[in-house]
């Protein structure tokens, strides 16, 4: 079938790639007219016959709204917007009653699978009503892995981006998990051959997983990952989860430890440990490090 | 090459099966006549040629101490004693060293899987020196997985069940990120279809991993848990993680809290929320339950 | 000074009776018209000579918006309204806007110290205009503790209940921390007198404090808080403190895990455990409780 | 009454002191030869009559040892010994034994106070048998603050120490909520005046604390604490609180979090978010820092 794609980046690039290849009509449209197949957005439209399916694949937050709100310029009754975008669940709702005044449906669908997805097929996290979903199930099907996984219809507008937030938590706390293995393997002075023991699981352990082969990767570079600071942003997923557990009175211990981890990995210094080295110097006269 | 192997519950008999599948010759050794290939442990030891190597695969503690104590009166230098149990690793070296003043070899291994190793290959995490190691390699090399995974010399004697052991502090923090992230989205109102979403990420994704592949498992004969109280064991090795995250100095918000999670869950009432309770009501006049 | 109080429950009547105590005049209204000074806001407001100074210490949320949108109705230029209950900080700047439409001033006002401020004063924190708070100045005098403490002018307006916000979540962390320390000492078999090590750190330790102090009235009156449940609810603020450290990077390991904590306390039992123990039964074959 | 004191640093100094003010006799011994009162541990023996107390306060570990086996050495049957020190709860039942093979008495005493004892007095936890604290109880109502508080016999030998250690595992938590707080309300546009807000919780919060009355008197000199870097030892106590938590299946999320916290100041980078960092630019392309 036929897709409009905005945005042409690392994941966008990559996913057109990945629907020609099995088979979709895929018009792309990039600011940077040298991989864009139109001029303009108004021009990818018009290449598009009616009913009509785009898909953004640009920025959370502003740029992602700039872009549906042209669409909703744009489209006709009975096309559909999908934002496959780290956008947050709560804007999802407001679009797609806005795009629904005008009769154009809108899907939101979380996407997971990085810069591997072009070759692994991507996880997709889908929310929206049967109909548009069903519309647009053969760019899902293409887009996704082979076999029974890696597709969900999750639940109305908002339940895909909600699902992919979830994900992104949990994949925080996993990602810290191994990196606290990993440091005090380092630490301590019974094992010698670290990057063997991480290698030792990556087949028949429990914590067999893609994040395991991905640290295993990046030891054979760099076995002490000595050339990498450890630095490390979020990018708005892990904070909503946080927001979302304190909303919904869920403990989370991990996924809450793992976001403040981060944020402790940006700060030159800490301040809260300011206060603490004030304290013991106050009441013990303890030393302070100036 | 010929096994002694003791203990043939879950994890021995299913090793049992997998050696003899691959050519090796065991002689088992059971408290349970029934599955055992011996009377006793003397009696296994003389159907063995020297030099002999034996496998004990009892629980960890005083059985494995009693064993290993055993073998140390049976065995003839040159001959070599694993450990495969969940030995803590400061135990290794004791018994390693009473070994050799009879020139009897030691070597600690780690061994994960469950009870799906006999089917998948077991990850092995040997420690020990090279020639013992080299020794007992067609044993490894039958009960690990095929291809270049799931095999590790992770040095002297004790490494094995170190690394073993942050193997599986690892993995209480993966099982309670996921298990947080699953009650977060069972929590909202955003997902319909819970099971469907962790179905979605077993391919593509970047949490893929056993343990979902295992709770999407567990989700598909009971898909809210509703047969399962929420009360976790733990076997020993979460808390050696903690511990030596404390000896060694090592930050581990994510293992700790999730080894606190499972002490939690074995709690009837918790006495320092009682405490908190009390609180309230003295300062504020809260209401509390009784 | 003249004042007009709404809301005379256990806050607000006592604090009617420490200004009373004080010199001052104090109008109180109150639903409860046994305990009110005035049939009506109206009335009271009536009662009042220009330029009047209004407490409102109503619940937070919809009552305290009813309540100050009714002052903006009856009030007039030069006026000043303080809302000295539990209210989101956001939600004071569109207060204090709407009202200057009238020339009438508004003050936030974070106020703790619970049932004990009657007679040991409140700390008083404030946000808005150094002219309002000098106006009311007389009133914070009253109400605060005798000595140098016990009230500041934090900022603009939102800065106090945003101090007072804060010194909430660092209330669910001590409370928090000596919950957990006593947990300890009753789980222990080195200490016999536990009430009585409560006890000791009253006078001279380095956690002497006032809710020390309240957690030992509450053990002499039961030793073990075996007549309380391990029960606590939350009253908003600190959720409100997770969500700022999540907003402004700030990691917050231990006010969070307090607030996680509460959420836990309040559970039958706990999803996440449940997708724990389905995972140990699933890869280990372990024991599960039904 | 008389007194033998083995240590007079910062801690055993000022105890003489207040001990001489109150009455008693106190011969102290130092190496440091200007402060001691005798020549050597056996002159202070010497010059003290039978039935003597001795109160060691010198650093915990192999100096406490060493004293404590030299004054095995001195002593006679119907003396005690005290160790003020910060030795660890398990140290002291060996020691304990050892002693009563010659008749001589043994008391734990954890002491808290810091450098404010002096003035202040010092709370005092003492674990042994109830004839031997009578014998040493006029040091102990000499040091301890005036008053029903400051004071506890807690237990057998070892409670005294176990009470400390809790005491600072509590400490640990208290001072983490504190400096948490306070990081939040620097980072805030909210609040003005953040030096001011720790000061009106003096008086009349629920926070009043000593430790927040030091927070503030460390801020007087330094009111953003830019003269100091964040960074925290750690004295054993906190360590051995988490490891009692581990071996007694308490949870302890909070005072867990602060000792990590103190470790966490200490390294110059975080091995574990250099693992975050990686896997972030292995599935997502992330940018680092290098």
């Amino acid at each position: 079938m036929q897709l409009g794609l905005i945005g042409l980046g690392r994941m966008g690039g990559n996913m057109r790639e990945r629907l020609r290849g099995a088979g979709h009509e895929v018009v792309g449209y990039d600011r940077n007219q040298e991989i864009s197949d139109a001029a303009s957005v108004a021009e990818m439209v018009e290449k598009l016959s009616a009913p009509r399916v785009i898909w953004s694949m640009v920025p959370a937050g502003q740029i992602t709204d700039e872009v549906i709100g042209q669409l909703g310029e744009l489209l006709s009754e009975g096309d559909i917007v999908i934002d496959g975008g780290n956008s947050k669940f709560v804007d999802d709702a407001p679009r797609a009653e806005h795009l629904a005044t005008k009769g154009i449906g809108y899907l939101d669908c979380g996407v997971s699978g990085g810069i591997w997805g072009s070759q692994n097929g991507y996880a997709l996290m889908v929310g929206g009503s049967a109909e548009d979903v069903a519309k647009a199930q053969p760019i899902f099907d293409a887009l996704k892995p082979e076999g029974p996984y890696g597709f969900v219809h999750a639940g109305p507008v908002g339940a895909g981006h909600y699902t992919k937030m979830v994900h992104n938590g949990i994949e925080y706390g996993m990602m810290q998990a191994l990196a606290e293995g990993w440091e005090l393997l380092e630490a301590s002075e019974y094992v010698d051959n670290v990057p063997g023991a991480i290698k030792s699981w990556r087949e028949g352990s429990v914590v067999k997983s893609w994040l395991l082969d991905l640290l295993d990767r990046a030891l054979d570079g760099d076995p002490e990952l000595a050339k990498l600071k450890g630095y490390a942003e979020d990018t708005g997923e892990g904070r909503w989860t946080v927001d979302e557990a304190v909303r919904l009175a869920v403990p989370l211990h991990v996924i809450a430890s793992s976001l403040f981890a981060r944020f402790e990995s940006r700060q030159d210094d800490s301040r809260a440990m300011k206060a603490v080295a004030a304290l013991r110097q106050q009441f013990g006269g303890h030393a302070v490090v100036n």
